[in-house]
């Protein structure tokens, strides 16, 4: 693990990549994928989300997976929370990073989280005030994320002045920092490019710093390499690519941590992470979750003969 | 077709894809795909290669191709050549542009086309002999491809004063310009950047405007648009991305032109190409290679809800 790395490459799988696959991974391997992440150099990983078992039983585990990724020396362990309730139960499992969505779209947020922006909105007001009750070193960082932001498959493109009074109403409401998230597979170069730079003008440059994205079409990592130079430090993947959006229809398919920490490396940008030893931890999903398919390029060709990353 | 048409997709599938695979395609079915896919706006198609039909019978129709793609008015039709044998039935059938590769990597030009690059060159300087003894009606454009430039499985990377060398040596030897080639599929979007820029500072900007990158690590789109920025202006691709190079393990997976045409028209860049139609000449090439799997996400996902491409 290097003080120095450059980019954060937060792992996403345990989340996105479990809660769009039909099996359940029982807590023993969960916790070995995680462990084994960390140990090849991944500093952050979102390991769960605090939505009701009934609704999504392959995260009931999450509070248990919080608790014990906090003992992992230098991971910082993230959840993603849909109400105050989630928070709640994020704050007493003592997670670090708690992540509200907040879809653009509203139809799409009605559909997702069965709520109108002003009743999200709500909730993150109510989330603020929760944490700020808390002591400063017990309060979780607060990311509210601008999930269908290229796009929606129910109301097709969201017009940027909605994108950025909602970004700004997270912030009002008492976010740390906002996010953007590619949840359909929509976006592209140019428009990752025309978001950033909307949203940084409205938050500020140091209030937006992760992008989530999706490969659907194929043009993740292009449209992360557009990230990085707009500035983007965060960027958030799937070990083997799993993953997805169940709501928005055909968006499956989250960035291939592998594969974009292949990029980075090549690329000579510090993530701090071993590319062999990540490459690894694929065998450990593979048998903890053995229906399913795992992606990823770099895996199935290997290693460029003498690769060792560009010294920058 | 668009006359202001500011990005060259040169689509390799009939030549590159159908080179690395099994099944030999039915000539019918090879001038079916090659009318669809320039009924949908592409205007250039790499056709075949004039290589013995022992070492390749999947391209033994190359001349009764070039012939019969040359009657569809607008398109270029295209032909890699090995040496100045095939450069000569490239002229009998004529084929509007031909490509004679060139390894950087020595090691893989003797194991590829069996000579050295000594050898290479003096077939590049003969080839170019022969075509300044045609009127300049009937003259070829003659591109010299400097392919493993981002590195090769024998002998891993290549100096960069090697590459520079060999890039002048095709010029002086008479080429039109010269192309790069990521034939192993190690390209990174930094190392794009910094060939292009390497190899125009000997050629100049005018001889070098295509590349030809392959997704083998799932970096091609990544690598597409740090080349567009570069301002490379011609993109090689090939429909479900069929193919890679036999010699180079592991190398298989062009660019998907199905998604490389939705990046672009996302992005604002005209191609001329019609996405719609570009997806239906999937079905033509499925059902002349039932045996084959194509590839693509966009063909997967479908074009997002509303998509028209960006206005530019």
């Amino acid at each position: 693990m290097s003080a120095a790395a450059k980019i954060l490459v937060s792992e996403v799988g345990p989340r996105d990549g479990l809660q769009s696959v039909a099996s359940i991974m029982p807590t023993a391997e969960k916790l070995a994928w995680i462990a084994a992440e960390a140990a090849a150099g991944v500093r952050e990983i979102e390991v769960g989300s605090f939505v009701p078992a009934t609704l999504l039983p392959q995260l009931a585990d999450t509070a248990e997976l919080v608790r014990a990724a906090r003992q992992i020396p230098g991971l910082t362990v993230a959840v993603l929370v849909p109400n105050l309730r989630g928070a709640e139960a994020a704050v007493d499992s003592r997670a670090h990073k708690i992540t509200l969505p907040l879809s653009v779209s509203e139809s799409h947020s009605l559909r997702n989280l069965r709520k109108s922006h002003g009743e999200v909105i709500a909730e993150a007001r109510s989330i603020a005030d929760l944490l700020r009750s808390l002591p400063q070193d017990q309060r979780p960082h607060f990311e509210g994320s601008l999930s269908t932001a290229f796009g929606c498959t129910i109301e097709g493109s969201i017009p940027d002045a909605q994108i950025a009074r909602l970004a700004e109403a997270l912030m009002a409401a008492g976010c740390d920092e906002v996010g953007l998230s590619d949840t359909t597979g929509y976006a592209d170069p140019v428009a990752v490019r025309r978001l950033v730079r909307l949203v940084r003008s409205v938050v500020g440059t140091h209030a937006l710093t992760g992008i989530h994205l999706h490969n659907t079409r194929g043009l993740g990592l292009a449209n992360a390499l557009a990230a990085l130079e707009e500035g983007i430090t965060t960027l958030d993947s799937s070990l083997g690519g799993l993953g997805g959006c169940p709501f928005a229809p055909g968006a499956s398919g989250n960035l291939v941590t592998e594969d974009l920490c292949f990029m980075l490396a090549a690329m000579g940008l510090d993530t701090g992470i071993d590319l062999q030893a990540l490459l690894e931890v694929r065998k450990i999903v593979a048998a903890g979750l053995p229906a399913e398919q795992l992606y990823g390029f770099t895996a199935l060709a290997g290693l460029p003969l003498g690769f060792q990353g560009r010294v920058s």
